[in-house]
């Protein structure tokens, strides 16, 4: 029911000047060479041009284009940033692609009582910006975050490297206005962090397009810290790094962000960001960010630099100021992008394990790496288990993506395999729904597509995502994104 | 579609056969004066006899029962012990009543992931109770807490007085196994605080019982805090307390608790519980709990002290000690039984308001007493702006029931005009439903409706909760709980 049969040669003139009429001539884009840069998002291994791309402006524009879709059975995918690594906002065959980066606006600031409203469009980051002088700001920073949307993150449920302490994005969305697929604006949530009847703002936040579009966002922002410091601990293992993790925690400590760095992503941000500050040669690095009063920091700061030191750190050093914290934390966040220097291209993956299980997976992952002769670069959020190893392959060597491809569905497997999930900030998108079995029974799944149908009956809105159709993924791999060519050459541009 | 019909006069016989096979002769209870207990929860003023009470053990059991219930069209309501104040447990004519009480398993503890998984008739104190000796806790606490159960609290989404801090239920529950309301067992979310498709953990927090039953709860648990300090500050006015509040948060500090209790509710609990610490003679008084390490507690209770005597605090005390910290505390979960103490009776109202509001909505609900003449005792979650004034009245009277109603459906329009809720913890049940249209548009009820029956497609789980049918606040009243008899006699036990 939910999947579109394949569309007849259609007659795009009636539709194309519909959508004109509603959205204006300049904001319906149908022309092939501007229609290329829509073909793929941050997962550019695979690419579908659509039939055309609207750029909406308002919550009406887009309802009356889901509207036009609907009245002629069009597939439609909504588009923020296109920074997305699994694959949400690849186009299907014969598609309209809604994106919202001209719905820009910051549409209320509330300081008093913490929230702002923006537009889907916006940056992540402008939202901090625009508070960060009052003294606050917006707690989820995905690695993207100065190009990132905010309708991207509430489609994928964002994560970040903040989110150990203050959570992903569904814990920062107070209340959402949004089109569902038949093109009806509803309100959900509101400005209160908890309202009775159904949390239909938690089920759509994280539901990667499929039950309709974000036009209005109500985010909570956080009063900055008064004091952070950032420790970086320097290890000869990778176990006594994950050692390390669990008794900061069982010490009663909630670090802002807890990341692990291992030698291969150490030395190819050193090759590239030159940050200077990583020791090359560490078998891993452990980034620990400390927030909170300062004299709370203070003390955090020493325990947590004896809790490194005993578990074999064989040094730790940190940083106040603002200007070293952040040259520390930038090799982590340009961690991705290096490995793509390093490497002809790389293959991101996203699973998370229970924290008890690190030691145990990263030796399986690097029993993966030497058994497929690929190298591995791990990288990851350490604090809350959500792995992302960094698969170094050359895409120019036919064949070379789809062994990359099992190797990280290996890597998915092990986690589902210790209590763990295939996916923590990154979303199933088109990728990684042939994996969805893995996680859930049939009928699990089967409930989670009766809750699609109540948004999204006709299957229009972001159709082939999140759900294991076809079920095998060797199926999947052939009919990726309903179609979607396997993009077979390096050098992909990727945020 | 999801209102019953008036059952005919139904042959019990066999469907009472089917349910002992399956539940033991024991757990099937009949008896008239048996049932007597099961008429009503928190919300005493409504009572309904069920026909039927079953007490399962395991999922399997209520899986086969909610069965035999679908088989023969029969509604029926989960309830766990029965302390809820919004009538979610009130049953309906003929229903069959599927009590948790007897499943209080504790099935798994893991500290070193810190969850618990537990079993829904597991009273909320006992999870405390079973990790704090490894230094972990379970933060949402009702003031019921020493009987309220968890499966009520996932049903409700229950607060406490720290979830200013932690949140409220639905952010300590990281999975769950349900029986749909079509009897069939599914797992919802998992072991990890975030899980890939849709949120369907999310939605059946809150969901009052009317989407299915939870048999298994998968809960959060927190390290305990190294150091706690209770400070109590004196004020001669409420708007002081309540602008105290605004500065302490604005302040950064964000407490375990903040609790602000007017002249009425002191001198109640004065009288009743005896703490010997609340000054009876201060308009009102403000509690406020921080936790943290031992350093930052220590900084911030100075800050805050500061903070209350610069808004007129006549005094400010504090206190480190568990057993003076207790008695603090005793008071204030004490209020609502010391209002039923100097009252016949009392009707507890809960609403939520924005921070900013306060002043506001304290001097109305204050001219609405006047005006009504109905003694108002305001205690409240002052910190997330969650309201519970106390409209004390006598029961005997006959009217006054549904005067006192009529105020506190005020005060409710009230909350909503100021950009708050209808409710903040206790939930919608029977007693509020007539009120979410005030909040809700037709299209927000529709679409929470169309995902009810996603799991409910009968409308047998649950039936007459959360939505207002019908329509009118006056018919509400005359049908409450489909048929439930106002209950006009004072002296109501109550939790």
């Amino acid at each position: 029911m939910l999947i579109q049969e394949k569309p007849q040669q259609r007659n795009w003139k009636p539709i194309i000047k519909e959508l004109e009429a509603v959205l204006g001539y300049k904001n319906v884009v149908q022309r092939r060479e501007e229609l290329i840069t829509y073909e793929c998002d941050g997962l550019a291994s695979y690419r579908e041009r659509p039939a055309l791309v609207v750029l909406p402006r308002t919550t009406e524009q887009v309802a009356a284009a889901v509207k036009i879709c609907n009245k002629y059975n069009i597939p439609f995918i909504a588009r923020g940033s296109g920074t997305g690594l699994s694959g949400g906002a690849l186009p299907v065959e014969e598609c309209v692609l809604i994106v919202t980066s001209m719905m820009r606006q910051i549409l209320n600031v509330d300081l008093d009582n913490q929230r702002v409203v923006v537009q889907p469009g916006v940056i992540n980051s402008w939202v901090t910006q625009t508070v960060s002088g009052a003294g606050f700001y917006y707690a989820p920073d995905p690695s993207s975050q100065i190009i990132c949307s905010i309708g991207g993150n509430v489609a994928e449920n964002s994560g970040g490297v903040h989110c150990l302490k203050y959570g992903v994005t569904t814990n920062h969305v107070l209340g959402l206005k949004i089109v569902t697929a038949t093109g009806d604006i509803v309100d959900l949530g509101g400005m209160l962090p908890e309202m009775p009847g159904y949390d239909l703002t938690g089920i759509f936040v994280g539901s990667e397009g499929t039950l309709g579009i974000a036009t209005e966002v109500t985010l909570r922002i956080l009063k900055a810290a008064e004091s952070i410091c950032v420790l970086l601990a320097d290890f000869t293992n990778v176990e006594a790094a994950g050692a390390s993790v669990a008794d900061i925690i069982s010490a009663g400590i909630i670090p802002g962000g807890m990341e692990i760095m291992d030698n291969l992503s150490i030395n190819a941000v050193e090759d590239v960001v030159k940050t200077n500050c990583y020791p090359r040669d560490a078998t891993a690095i452990l980034l620990i960010e400390i927030d909170g009063l300062e004299v709370e920091v203070a003390h955090s700061k020493k325990l947590v630099a004896e809790i490194c030191r005993s578990n074999g750190a064989r040094n730790v050093t940190s940083a106040s100021d603002p200007e070293t914290r952040l040259k520390l934390w930038k090799g982590r966040k340009a961690a991705f992008a290096a490995a793509g220097h390093v490497s002809p291209d790389y293959y991101v993956q996203d699973g998370v394990i229970p924290r008890t299980q690190l030691p145990y997976v990263l030796k399986e992952i690097e029993e993966l790496s030497q058994k497929s002769g690929y190298r591995i670069a791990n990288v990851f959020h350490a604090g809350d288990g959500n792995l992302h190893p960094l698969i170094l392959y050359n895409n120019s060597i036919p064949g070379e993506l789809e062994k990359v491809e099992e190797v990280g569905g290996e890597i998915l497997k092990l986690c589902v395999r210790v209590g763990g999930s295939i996916s923590g900030e990154h979303g199933i998108g088109a990728e990684k729904r042939c994996y969805m079995p893995e996680m859930f029974s049939d009928c699990d799944l089967e409930t989670m597509q009766f809750v699609r149908q109540v948004f999204n009956p006709k299957g229009l809105a972001n159709p082939t995502k999140i759900f294991p159709t076809p079920r095998t993924c060797g199926e999947a791999a052939r009919v990726m994104g309903d179609g979607a060519k396997k993009f077979e050459t390096s050098g992909v541009e990727r945020y």
